[in-house]
C-alpha cells in the first residue's frame, strides 16, 4: 500500500505500473495479482488504506491540541498539511486520471465519496462545530473546499507563506461563524 | 489552439499527442512543428491563448450584470463556471502532469503565475473590491481558492447543487467583508 501511494506521488498515474509497485514493495507479482487483480483495484485500495490511517493519525495529534484561542488555526494547518502532502498528490493523480478513464472512474467514485464524508466528519469533530446551528455546516464545507483549493495552488510551487496567512485570516472568520447563529 | 484544449479536456495529457491535435485541427505536422516545436510548447500556448480569451469573455458578460444586490453571487457563479469547464480540466491536466515532468514544469510555472494574477485582477474588478481596505485582499484570495477547490470537487460527479448553495452563502459573507474594514 505504501509503495503504491509513494509511486503515484512520485511518478503519477501513468508512471505507476503494477510491476514497478511489486518490485518497490518486494512482493511477487503472483501475490500482488492475487490480492489486487487490476491496477485500478490496487491504487484505490492503497489510497483508501493510507487515507484512513492518516485521518486516524490526525485525530490522535489533534487530541493533544489545546482548546480555546489558537486551536482553530492549528486545526486548519493540520488539515492543510494533509492536502499538500504525498497522499493528496496520489489521490489527485487518481481523480484526474479517472476523469477520462471509465474503468478507474467507477472504482474511484465510491472512494471519493468516502474520503469526502470522512474529512467532513473529522473537521466537524476537530473544530467542535455544532452543525445543528444555522450556517455552521456551510462554514465547515467552505473550509474544506478552501483547503482543497489551497492544495491545488501548492502543486507546482511552495505556496506555504501565502497559505498560512490566508488560513490565519480564515480562522478568525470561521470562529465567528461557529459561535454565531 | 481550440483542438489542443479540447483534446486535453477529453483525453487528458497522456492522450494528447501532437499528431492527434494536428489531425483534429486539420493542419499539417510541418506547420504545427514550425510554430510549436514540442508538445509542452503547444499545450502551454493553447491554455494561455484560450485562458486569455475566456477572461475577456467573462469581463464582457459581467459588464451586463446589474450592480447592487445579487451581483456578488452572479459574479461567483460566473467564475465557478470557468473552474468547472473544459478549460479548467485542460489546465488541471497540465498542472498535474507538470508536477512529475520537469520539462513541462518549467513551461507551466510562468503560465500558472500569469493565470493566477489575471484571475485575481478579474475578480477584484468584477466585485468592485477595494484592496486598500484591511482584509479585502484576503477575502478575494480565499474566494478564488474556494472556487478552485469547488472545481476539483466537480471533477468526477456533478457537484452543482452543493456548489451553488455554498457560493450563495459565501456571497453573503463576502459582501460583509468587502464593505467592512
Amino acid at each position: 500500500m505504501e509503495a503504491t501511494v509513494a509511486s503515484l506521488a512520485e511518478h503519477g498515474w501513468s508512471g505507476t505500473t503494477t510491476t514497478a509497485v511489486a518490485h518497490r514493495a518486494g512482493v511477487s507479482r503472483g501475490a500482488q495479482l492475487h490480492h489486487y487483480p487490476t491496477r485500478a483495484a490496487l491504487v484505490v485500495a492503497a489510497v483508501q488504506h493510507l487515507g484512513a490511517a492518516r485521518i486516524a493519525e490526525i485525530r490522535e495529534q489533534a487530541a493533544a491540541l489545546p482548546t480555546g484561542a489558537g486551536r482553530t488555526v492549528a486545526v486548519l494547518d493540520m488539515l492543510a498539511r494533509l492536502y499538500t502532502g504525498p497522499l493528496f498528490h496520489a489521490a489527485l493523480e487518481l481523480w484526474v486520471a479517472a476523469r477520462t478513464d471509465p474503468e478507474l472512474h467507477a472504482e474511484v467514485m465510491p472512494l471519493e465519496a468516502a474520503i469526502g464524508r470522512e474529512s467532513h466528519r473529522l473537521t466537524v469533530e476537530l473544530l467542535g462545530a455544532d452543525e445543528t446551528r444555522p450556517g455552521v455546516r456551510e462554514a465547515v464545507q467552505q473550509t474544506l473546499d478552501l483547503i482543497r483549493g489551497l492544495g491545488l495552488a501548492d502543486l507546482l510551487t511552495d505556496d506555504g507563506p501565502r497559505r498560512r496567512a490566508l488560513l490565519a485570516d480564515w480562522a478568525r472568520h470561521l470562529d465567528e461563524r461557529l459561535r454565531a447563529g
